[in-house]
């Protein structure tokens, strides 16, 4: 009997999941669907929980969704465990946001100071689900959503014995956007790098690697480019000289100086990008809430974060049936990457197996990935260091080693903010 | 127009890969099948090529066999050039055999003198094939079988620019002996290693690696171990102190002294495996000459070597529909494992597509495997450089570091019995 | 017959070296010392040449000071050529300097866009003066000031035979920072990492390594942080979860937005540092010119670089009698830090001898100093790639992979002024 | 004041120790010299320190010598600890030599099934002297001469707290021999490898590594080649295509075959080494005994192993004074050779500093060199478990991965015996 456990069940993606499982439900015989969420989550649950209830009816499936607030219930028995929740709400991302801006500094959900502070959130809440499963459900794949995806993902990997998978769209839109340019997807896609710092390494396609003859095409087409800031373009000749397709994080990194302007100019006028989201949720909410509505409403796509659930169905279904395809996931490093190490989360191309994804072996990388990536890793490290021990040194430490971060007295100035608005989500600081 | 050029044309195996074509013609629609041969072998060529014309003719698909001594002739336009020629013929094979073994010392056919020989013999010659492919057929794929297959395959990835890949049938043998004892072909196998030193590393089934489960049951069942020397166990000891499944070749490694003197007591009496071999084929020729066969006949089963064909058209096939399949072939090591030359080459689970095999990365390997392979691999390319500068002192270091030979007085002995017997086979120690 | 090749003899440095070679000759007996300039430095070539001849005379000992524009003249069969020169003199540091800061950036003379420049403009001189000594004094060893000195002298290494070393006071200052706090000179200070970013790894003293000890006393003193930016001291948090000492430049990664500020408030004030050490050096070779001068003038201290001649002449007297003493010196990484190049230069101490500097092994380092020494080493490699091809997109990359340049529209900005107000220094990239 | 305590205190070589530290007093003034010894080994103890007592005696020096059979009295606040001990005395070595000779198999003090069994006997001994020392002299130096001293040394340095050193006569007599060649004694010998297979990888000497020249000489020089067996010459081309100086005991690798022969004709000749050394041993002590004895005999140089205790004494010399000079010690790898483990032991050329031994960092060795000390390396490791498990399949996997056992039914059978016949050492393997 499968049965699959939604951890943050009342998030606005969840829709998109419960579609994802309808239409695979000939090979992917879900019986058992359990939305888990929090007190303070309880109304959304309901709300979306009641929609993916109609969406099971009408479809027609042999399958039964679970609405609850215990998730020790929930996970007992689960073969599959997802996870989209969100420490501390929108609230808490809005906080994440707004502290680095107002020094000038980045602050974006999964980068900088505010993907930092996310991730010393949600590090003691991912290690008790996964102390829950180990007792309750130990075989269960834990496919975590939950960001910063790598950094969580590696939590759970190296601090408890679930096997932890981390999913992004962000390789799959990657995927897509090659797609479009080729005019086929016949194609092996190689991708190699973190979370949010990925590259399209190869893409071999009718006897060879074609990503040189693709890479300036690549450039020049839109969808490559998100609509909402196509306005800050790579440089070609960086990228040329790269030799690799860098993702949409990237410009984080690579056009740093005009992203973070961008990002202080919507601070000082139409706010944050969680105070954005904050409007879309309310507004999906009262979608959910349209008694008629038995599908995924179309509104949900304006929310970003399209081809997640999809990729989450896609990958548990690979899994579940062994069917030995290929996507790109989080997964233990091994030797993928020799210089970094061994128990280092990293996302590339892995061959997906129902004992789990196995990564494919790459040629060396450039000498300026090789340090881009083991720099940001080391960043990531002393981040899940600082999350499990609440040293401030160390924290402090991380946020020195980002790339991202304006480095001096500002730097620790942050931090103390940091760990003061966040002061009810960090027991492990205030032991 | 699918075409594909055999060197080596005449070999007894041959009926086993037009079997092979035949078979998947449906979905691999081989136009033209090119037998090469050279004059010393025309006689075998034209019984085993009319053989083959039969065959097909009975199949009746759309596929015209050509037979030919000229190269060039066969190699133009070609989309897969396949070798499993012999330079010397049997009679050289034996002499590999019959030199060492007169000392006390391994004469095997891949492994040992024997291997060494082999290979100093046919790195001119392949290397010359490589250099006409360049010409004449750039793009194709070079699927190679001649023994010693990890040292040809590296001679041709590092010393030209054609796309070579290195088959072997150990590796299938192993994966059959491990689905025997699964009772499922639903896992993968994680096989890992040079060819005929590969270690079947995990089978992964139903949720993780079982080989920890499956190793003590492999080492008690009849197929792992062929009939011939099924006498000669491995110690079960040391095999599960290993925790990996041994190749079958290991045998001349972890119990060499046994092998050795099974090979010696063999060559005393019944003579060398070359010395059957030649009388096995003379056997089977005569049966291919039979107007009214059209057919593979039964009797080639005793020749060994089987899935070696099966396994060539299984992987062209997934090259030429880019099936992403995964097979255990001979390829680039990239940094798979991270101790080893990036150019050398491996045996190991790959993903096979239509740019050629993508090997899968893999945990770091116990230490002494590492000590080994490393060895081994260090004996393979001395003996690389050998073949292609005739330097005496780097033959002489080869042979030093293999670990089947005895060092000392008797092993320059041996090396200047090889070179004077294989004087005709060995410009490059002549010029 | 000892003789010595002092390259930007003019330089203001040079009664410095004059002197420590005065010192030394009873063990180091320079016989010719030939100061070298080019046309442009030629009044202050006779102003500080015609101070080394008194200082020379004053001392009594048997050298022969020889000033000279025929670089050719003074390599040929010299033992040591050591540089010192800068190409496009003072004016060039200060245009490194403005372009940068006046667009908010860094603009240092070896760090950030400054360093990028300068390295641009000396490659292809530094070439140049390598390519002259392969075939006047192939033997001798090039004692390299020239900064950045790291990315000099690893340009020497790889692109041409000459044996160089390169040398740098910043790492004497750390020992005697040290040796102020330990109270003792008897240890073995091993320093690891790159020009201007080299850190104090360890401190072995009676029996251990007290570097944790010492760290929190090395942070508090005031020899450790020069005098003119005590102001902006490290976080203590920080530089002790390090666990190492940094060195003085360390303060524009670790503290970068400080001294960012500092600099362009500087830059809006009194002006650029190259524009206070311009009003010095013209007092110096006021007092340089004084005819009752015979020894170097206590106003050199002023100018900064304190112990940089020192070094030197210590260098060239450790090789000169083979005295196995050890220095921090930059040489090629060999296998001392695994996660470098072979053949990248870092600097390190080192075993002297009269075959060059060997240095120590070390053990693994915390894993964000290897993420920082790669990626800066990365920007190094991409700048000597830059500076001897002349290509732009990679000149762009090496900017880009900086970790001390504003990313962005900017970026491109910054490198077009510096490329356009250094034409005439740049012949690759205007071939 | 300065204590020093000698584990073996009766063995043979005390008289050159003692010598050793007379010669050094005025820079290293040993107070209490300390020989220990057990039961079985009293009467021994007794005349060799009551010669000792002579010596120390007539040199007039402030020093007292105790002979104890008490080892923690011994212990006790002593700054350097020696160990010289042969657990089984003589007739251990013996049974060692003659068990695997009988099967045709060598058996040597350190090499082959001989030193495996040796090991195997000292590892609990030598945990047991370190666990005492962690008690009573934490911060004191263990010198090991106790072979097969890597193997030894690393067990103390993974398994305890204590400093230990491992110190062998090998690469001492390889600088002799190079001295002797060269004819100046003013180089750098850089050593690099294990234990009894160390090479002479440079040497250093007047601007350049003249090893490549040296090598010819050093083949013909017969200091090169101790008498004894200098009929059984290295093939010239295997050694000049290495490149590297080998020590005399790679000839029981390189000359395997040969040296076997030797073995075992002496075998049933002469007797074992074992059983020579046993008749030296008696002569010795004869002399010994000899109240008008003073001094070290001449006769003990027939006993071999000269330069041990003189190597002892320059070590312990070079650490209580921080001489910071230059020696060839087994001492934890760190990085210096990427491939091995950080924890593993190798035997290197060392800067000798107060906090112990420094290894300098080496180029990247050939690939057979690299494959032969990864493959030792391993053979080492699995002993060190075995001696510590008792774990048959560990101790069978030890000899097989080992590269001078024969391989197969009969590894097993010298196994059972050598566990059989010292049963009374292997408390590990009788749990």
């Amino acid at each position: 009997m499968l049965k699959i456990a939604v951890i943050g069940g009342g998030s606005s993606y969840t829709p998109e999941i419960v579609e994802g499982f309808i239409e695979r439900h000939h090979e992917l015989p879900v019986k058992e669907l359990w939305l888990v969420d929090i007190e303070a989550g309880k109304e959304k649950l309901e709300i979306v929980g009641n929609l993916a209830k109609r969406m099971v009816e009408k479809a027609g499936i042999d399958c039964t969704v679970h609405l609850t607030l215990n998730r020790e219930e929930a996970l007992i028995g689960a073969s599959f465990v997802t996870t989209q929740f969100r420490v501390g709400l929108l609230d808490a991302r809005i906080r994440d946001e707004r502290i680095p801006l107002s020094h000038n500094m980045l602050g974006q959900e999964t980068n900088g100071v505010g993907g930092f502070a996310k991730a010393l959130r949600t590090i003691p809440v991912i290690l008790d689900i996964a102390k829950d499963m180990e007792r309750l459900c130990p075989e269960a794949f834990l496919i975590n959503f939950t960001n910063p995806a790598g950094i969580i993902t590696e939590t759970v990997l190296r601090y408890s014995k679930i096997k932890a998978i981390g999913l992004c769209n962000v390789p799959v839109n990657m995927r897509k956007a090659v797609e479009k340019v080729l005019g086929s997807d016949d194609f092996l896609f190689h991708a190699i790098g973190l979370n949010h710092y990925v590259f399209g390494h190869s893409v071999y396609y009718k006897g060879k690697n074609v990503m040189p003859e693709l890479l300036p095409k690549l450039m020049a087409d839109s969808e490559f480019n998100p609509k909402n800031i196509e306005d800050i373009p790579y440089h070609n000749e960086q990228i040329l000289n790269l030799g690799l397709m860098p993702c949409y994080y990237h410009k984080y990194f690579y056009m740093a100086e005009d992203m973070l302007q961008h990002a202080i100019e919507d601070y000082h006028t139409i706010g944050t990008r969680g105070e954005v989201v904050k409007q879309v949720e309310k507004e999906l909410f009262e979608v959910y809430k349209k008694a008629d509505l038995h599908e995924k409403p179309v509104e949900l796509e304006k929310r970003g974060g399209s081809y997640y659930s999809e990729a989450a169905c896609e990958l548990i279904n690979g899994i579940y049936n062994n069917k030995k395809t290929h996507m790109i996931v989080n997964v233990r490093n091994n030797q993928t990457l020799p210089f970094l190490p061994e128990d280092a989360v990293i996302e590339t191309t892995c061959l997906i197996t129902d004992a789990g994804p196995r990564p494919l072996s790459i040629e060396t990388l450039p000498l300026q990935v090789q340090g881009e990536l083991l720099h940001l890793k080391a960043y990531e490290r002393l981040t899940i260091e600082a999350g499990i021990t609440g040293d401030y040194g160390t924290a402090l430490q991380a946020l020195t080693v980002h790339l991202l971060t304006k480095k001096g007295a500002v730097l620790k100035t942050v931090l103390d903010e940091v760990l003061l608005q966040n002061k009810d989500y960090l027991p492990q600081f205030n032991a």
